[in-house]
């Protein structure tokens, strides 16, 4: 088993983990906390606009991860499909000026348009935005979403559909973004890890709460529930991944919680459970 | 696309789908509706005995499709493994005695047993029950349960896990139970539903709402969700399979519901969705 992590600098926080947070108290309080990385969401970036947002994140000295996210490439519509392309460059757009290497691709699903038209309309819509990211420089992580999200987020639900559609769009700026959350039950997760290889851009980590409350917003923070953190990190480490480990969690208990007492326990679960 | 079912002839009802009503209430409920199958769950036969519900069961005319539920064979001790054991050898009897072909195996989860040594206990918690299975001429349906329950319901989450298992446990004795509820995101979902073959033994209809505010009681009605019922149909008969089909719904909602009125709302669903 691999060992446990001794500092905090493969530590990064996405944006939404404090959501009560706006984007300068986010930077403020992670510089504050000694954490050295940040994956911005674009709700963050919002109010600031992308140019003040660039400023505020190049003066903090903070490493920028990843833009979450976009994608979301699924409609019942070619003009609502052709919309979602052009959020999607400017996303790409956004991200180069933060410096982001890469945008997260929640691929989307939409009840109303069938699974196997769904992944379909997916592929075409990354086809169709890649020379767009490969003009920018960013690269596109495509993350699988939880089986549960299949309605409305992503028909794209296990990392061997993500690898897939990687094997498939053939470039160097299409990859996989592997979150614990949506894959830790997948029997495949291990050996999709290794299929992944050098495609796999980011990584990551949570907890599954035991019992989960609510689908969407009752992530546990790492340790509180029953995904094996410490053997997943091994899996990806192995397989050559030692990028920043991004905590995501999407809880109504933490976000009412003084944030940044919520930071600090982060960094607690981080030395003793990732 | 198959066509649209013009009779009831195979419509079966899960007793947990009227959780309001207890045994006697259901068949009656049943009888007078115009539903000729039951599937009954334990805790329905629970408080009358094995003997004398299966004396009222006989009596109806109802035709008894499935024994809901056995299995949850994954323990952190040997003990509990073993008493699992037992439980599913009862089960296997009751079956019997009530008359139903098959017990319906939901495999078992455990927070504190990782899922690849919960999915060998899985494995040989059915071989070892198999011989009294024979012995009593009743089979077991390994069904796979939605991801979102591989914390403390099942370990296994794909048809393709069961047919994997069925493969591995080489029986006449074993198969499957296809639940849309569980499997409908699944990409390999028609692929597996062929691998099955004659292997499938029972088909559970519902449907996935949208949103979904309940990860256990809040399954839709037939048509009210993003589920591809029909066409699903289609694939497990082209398949062979033209058996009862089970409406199994677990809703906090339709239990609040006068229960004589929600039997007539899945036979409306019948006819229109199904």
């Amino acid at each position: 088993m691999t060992d446990k992590l001794t500092d905090f600098s493969r530590l990064a926080i996405h944006t939404m983990t404090n959501k009560p947070w706006n984007l300068e108290q986010a930077i403020d309080g992670y510089c504050r906390a000694g954490v050295p990385g940040i994956t911005v969401w674009r709700e963050a970036i919002e109010p600031y606009g992308v140019k003040e947002a660039a400023r505020m994140l190049k003066a903090s000295g903070l490493k920028v991860v990843s833009l979450c996210r976009s994608g979301f490439f699924v409609a019942t519509g070619a003009m609502d499909r052709e919309q979602a392309r052009t959020e999607n460059r400017r996303a790409i757009d956004e991200a180069a000026e933060i410096g982001a290497p890469h945008v997260v691709l929640v691929c989307g699903a939409n009840p109303g348009v069938d699974l196997p038209m769904a992944r379909q309309q997916i592929l075409d819509g990354i086809h169709a935005i890649e020379p767009h990211a490969r003009a920018a420089g960013v690269k596109l992580a495509i993350e699988p979403l939880h089986p549960m999200y299949a309605d409305t987020r992503s028909a794209v639900n296990t990392l061997e559909q993500a690898n897939n559609l990687v094997t498939a769009l053939d470039s160097p700026f299409i990859g996989v973004c592997v979150d614990v959350y949506h894959c830790w039950w997948d029997p495949f997760f291990r050996a999709e890890i290794q299929r992944a290889g050098k495609t796999m851009l980011a990584f990551h980590v949570s907890d599954w709460r035991v019992p989960t409350r609510d689908l969407l917003n009752d992530r546990g923070m790492m340790g509180e529930g029953c995904i094996n953190l410490r053997e997943i990190r091994s899996w990806v480490e192995k397989n050559g991944f030692h990028g920043m480990i991004e905590v995501e969690i999407f809880s109504n208990q933490y976000w009412e919680w003084d944030q940044d007492r919520l930071v600090e326990r982060i960094k607690r679960a981080w030395l003793a459970e990732v």
